[in-house]
């Protein structure tokens, strides 16, 4: 479409567009979204929008995708840095990010879009792919860990697997129950009750 | 409303109510469920379903009300048994169900009302009546095995909350993503890496 140059997204008029898909989001849910809602928070022609995308589920799946490379970005794993540390700054991440309120109103829209997901086959690959991605970086840590001896001979994939779910149930809660505390919670049980099991001195 | 008898939902009556508001969930999903397509699961009378519910959020609370004594009867945890064992119980029928496809299609429905929970103050109430239900009987089961001497001096509060947000992390993970497996790693995980790390063995 368009015999325009913008035949690839720069990346300020990506950032803008993700931008403008994240806030229509968190204001209007999903089930109130629409091209017209995101359009309004896009301060740049309305053209580049509609030239690179068609529908909100194509933007909601870019929007996932572009998370993605931002919770990457924002960990900036150094992969020398100790596990236990970057196994803690993983799980602060993904149960407070960046900021603990817009954590929660991301968290909110996103269970709407996991909602979807079992009639939305767009949003299952990305979510699957998106979930795929943060178990790697867990079964990473886990498995350096080993290697130095920062843990015990654990099995990275089942530990990675308990932990991320566990973040994941933590967030759910935190979103749709009364329950403000829930990430904080979650975080003291999983460090005492699983975390700190992983030490070698456990298998004395 | 109406002068009639059923002042009282008699117990077959709120069976039948209940198994069609589930059926019609299911079916329909939450966006596309109406009171019609209710009634149209519902074999007895019309106005019996109408007399006792005026909306479908009225029935869905109910439903997810009615779930939880369900889960309460198939459970009939004996509070004499081995708390392991109650443990184990618990954890399969929140990760299984009674019947693997039909929970993983309440799951799946589920997750649309956790959805919604944020907008919606009688979901998030009774989700949150639910939740703690739940997370009581884990509690339960953790501190009567601490006192018996089957696990360590561990935090009974923090045990159950990590054990049931890596249940509840499982369960979205299941419906949401191409993941069949997720419910059963999630088992082995848990049991390897945080239950049999219960034992009193460990502390010495």
């Amino acid at each position: 479409m368009g015999d325009t140059e913008e035949t690839t997204t720069d990346q300020p008029t990506r950032d803008a567009i993700m931008e403008a898909t994240f806030t229509a989001l968190t204001k209007h849910g999903y089930a109130g979204l629409t091209m017209q809602k995101i359009a309004d928070e896009f301060d740049k022609s309305k053209s580049l929008l509609h030239y690179h995308y068609d529908t909100k589920d194509e933007l909601l799946v870019a929007l996932l995708d572009y998370m993605l490379g931002q919770l990457d970005e924002r960990l900036a794993l150094d992969e020398e840095s100790d596990p236990l540390e970057r196994l803690t700054t993983l799980v602060d991440m993904l149960l407070f990010g960046p900021d603990r309120e817009a954590h929660k109103a991301f968290q909110t829209t996103l269970l709407e879009l996991r909602a979807q997901a079992p009639y939305n086959e767009a949003f299952r690959e990305q979510l699957t792919t998106n979930d795929a991605a943060i178990h790697d970086l867990f079964v990473d840590i886990v498995a350096d860990g080993v290697e130095q001896g920062t843990f015990r001979e654990v099995d990275p994939d089942a530990v990675a697997t308990l932990v991320f779910s566990a973040l994941q149930g933590a967030r759910v809660r935190w979103v749709t129950l009364d329950e403000d505390d829930a990430p904080d919670e979650l975080r003291d049980a999983l460090f005492t009750y699983l975390v700190d099991e992983l030490e070698p001195e456990d298998d004395a």
